[in-house]
């Protein structure tokens, strides 16, 4: 091959080198207020999609929007010609809502630089990951560096289910097709522990209203005789779990898959230190099921969990009524084996069954954002990621099993000849879904440079 | 006695002659923004008193307002010298929160006249059933009619457990004493027939905080580690009570008193009509206690309600979080022989026993409005008033037993020679405490009648 490869303190010298540059342009992608769960904002979410398509038609990619019923796509393609070997790259551009605003120090949609990170919604999930990617590349393709075809693919509903990217798949087969799916949406295993992704768990949710009562009730001329929703609503919500913190609806953990032995051999090893962990997030003591460890709670275990639940008053002092309606905001994470709309099937039936019938029940915001992924420790993706980690951080990268989800990962692995390769560098100290969500400097490094040297050593793994 | 009774329908006469001038007034007093929950409407509150003193002061009484260490209380004297007999008549200028504010027709403190009822926060719950007190008192005055002295007293705390005034309350032991406590804030037992009442419920409240969690968590990350404060705010309220509807707080029903036979006699004979009562509030069956008929379970039975539930993400859509905390705002109705402090203590102990040890549990807004109270049937007061009542409305007024609560008037009642009188004219359809409250001009004119024709009777028993 008559194209030279670009080393990792070439890599490293061009990072610094273009840093000014990339913090103008990463600034102007943070500002974009593409939250999609809340329609106020879908023309924001359009214009980020409008942002990126330029974006990568500037880096020398041929770029397409591509329409779905909801948030548009973004496709970008590279394609050298001196070679077969493809990755589809999956990001998103989405981000999650802002809300409680009032405890961000700064506000989400002004990016603000200070002590080495940068703070806005998405800096992490998923606009920071994506845009080390689009960095990385930008690099590659200036200076010829030898890279297999590259594929970008960055939707605009990842937060709320991708229910609109899922419908239009179908008829992106052939205009997507690749060896091998790079996600970039996930964590390292611990600071300075970098971690090849190899589960995430399923998503699925749904918002329960109890209701029916024409108006809020004065709780003198009426408790005693008239239903109170929220009341109700909390013992739905209580009767989700049994004791033991299992979920408590019939059927939920049917077909649900054990690790493999090989897999809880490594699940032991991962570092997880329940002190630290306590401390970092402001409890005394760990929730949960019981009788699996914690690393298997997160990463085989399915979950139950009550994101909000809202009924009456919530101003200062009290007020004596009997609220009128009242709502619980549910999501589940599934584990490998369980089948993502038999499940939510199970959930609806089971909160059917336990509503009173005295008051409305209605289901809204029903999400089936998809099954749990596995992937194979031994793929051609994971063994060459693991190396080039090596070389970046100087430590043996570990295997993880993700307790979050990316919804459209299962259905898009399943298209590719290989498979999925996840690998990403969020930390926990990220606050990513949270007020005060950043990015550090040494993370986005970190990321610009794995990207870099992965497209690389995967078009040589594929010359050799 | 030289002075002349004035007949209903002089009254009426003067009523209807004096209706242009009373509407401007009235309207001034409900555009006053006296919530008193809220210490943003603190000024609107001083603001309030200051309006009804200068309004009694017109009227000819002397006045003077008393501080409390939270709102000020009005207090007005009208002793024509002719009669040892008193009374003091008792209501509150504060109003209740108006949220939810978008389902309001019209905006609460814009007072809006339209189909015979006037609508705005405070229309009927007190301030229009204390305003009709201050038209007929005007309107003896002016005339000369004969009538008993009169002392008036309006707080400003009722809505929130009137704290203040019972706090300052032994100071003023002299100034108020009465031979009658006179009630306006009760209601009629259904359109067309008037009600006079033998019992109100006592109440008392708290908020609780389940928190601890240093921020919203990511559902996929920590989901099956971290506790989840949500769930457990849920599990909290719903294990308030039993299956069959009653309190499980151990203790709860202690001491308390059941009906007497003569009571239990009254109260069957009471109209209710579960189905328009469902039609009504809008639910296909009733709530509450088994094992006690429904005007039982109002007026004789105790109740713990869940006024707001409150924790995690109430937008469009899903969110995946578990939200760093969660607030429960509860207060219970207290019947005959339950002591407030101790059954406020009793619901502490349970909720600290059955919070989960990994979360901190806070306790705030901590009310004890004050016990229940119970009338006297064969009082000289109470027959006068239902000759009245069948006076004006044509039919056998009924005994009631509201499941409301007067904070105060437990202790108020307790410092007269005869106890206290309680008759008022809200209709169920005035959604006092609930978004459109109004109060018609028929329930304007009855109450007027009531309150001209009894000052009058309670005089000339006095001198028969």
């Amino acid at each position: 091959m008559s194209l030279s490869k670009i080393d990792l303190a070439n890599l490293a010298a061009a990072f610094d080198g273009g840093l000014d540059r990339f913090m103008v342009e990463w600034r102007e992608l943070l500002a974009i207020k593409s939250i999609s769960a809340d329609p106020k904002y879908d023309s924001d979410c359009v214009a980020c999609a409008a942002w990126l398509t330029h974006h990568l038609a500037k880096l020398g990619l041929s770029t397409e929007l591509l329409e779905t019923r909801t948030k548009p796509v973004v496709f970008a393609q590279y394609a050298p010609g001196y070679t077969k070997r493809s990755v589809l790259f999956y990001g998103h551009y989405d981000v999650q809502p802002v809300d409680p605003l009032e405890l961000w120090h700064t506000p989400p949609f002004s990016p603000e630089f200070r002590e080495g990170r940068i703070y806005a919604r998405g800096a992490q999930d998923n606009k920071g990951q994506l845009f080390s990617f689009l960095k990385a590349l930008e690099v590659l393709i200036q200076a010829g560096a030898p890279i297999c075809n590259v594929k970008v693919l960055l939707e605009g509903e990842e937060e709320c289910g991708s229910g609109g990217m899922r419908a239009a798949l179908p008829e992106w087969l052939s205009k997507i097709a690749a060896d091998l799916l790079m996600v970039c949406d996930t964590d390292m295993a611990a600071p300075g522990v970098p971690a090849v992704v190899m589960g995430l768990r399923g998503l699925l949710g749904c918002t329960v209203r109890l209701g029916g009562l024409k108006r809020d009730l004065h709780s003198g001329l009426h408790g005693g005789i008239a239903p109170n929703p929220a009341l109700e609503i909390a013992k739905l919500a209580a009767g989700l779990h049994r004791e033991d913190g299992s979920v408590a609806v019939p059927g939920f953990y049917d077909g649900l898959l054990s690790p493999t032995a090989k897999e809880l051999v490594w699940l032991e090893a991962l570092p997880f230190d329940p002190l630290r962990y306590k401390e970092e997030v402001g409890v005394n003591a760990l929730g949960g099921e019981k009788g699996y460890a914690h690393k298997e709670r997160l990463g085989f275990r399915p979950t139950l969990e009550v994101n909000g639940i809202h009924a009456g008053y919530d101003g200062p002092g009290l007020k004596t009524i009997i609220p009128a309606n009242a709502t619980l905001k549910l999501t589940a994470r599934l584990a490998a084996g369980q089948e993502p709309q038999k499940t939510l099937d199970l959930i609806l039936s089971h909160i059917r069954k336990h509503a009173p019938a005295y008051l409305q029940l209605e289901f809204s915001d029903l999400e089936v954002a998809g099954p749990a992924v596995r992937c194979d420790p031994d793929g051609p993706g994971v063994r060459i990621a693991r190396k080039v980690l090596q070389e970046i951080f100087g430590v043996e990268p570990v295997f993880e099993w993700s307790g979050a989800s990316i919804p459209v990962v299962a259905e898009l692995a399943g298209l590719m000849r290989e498979g999925a390769l996840l690998v990403g560098f969020g930390q926990e100290d990220n606050n990513i879904h949270a007020p005060n969500e950043n990015f550090s400097l040494d993370q986005f490094r970190n990321a610009f440079l794995y990207n870099a040297l992965i497209l690389q050593a995967l078009e040589q793994s594929n010359s050799e």
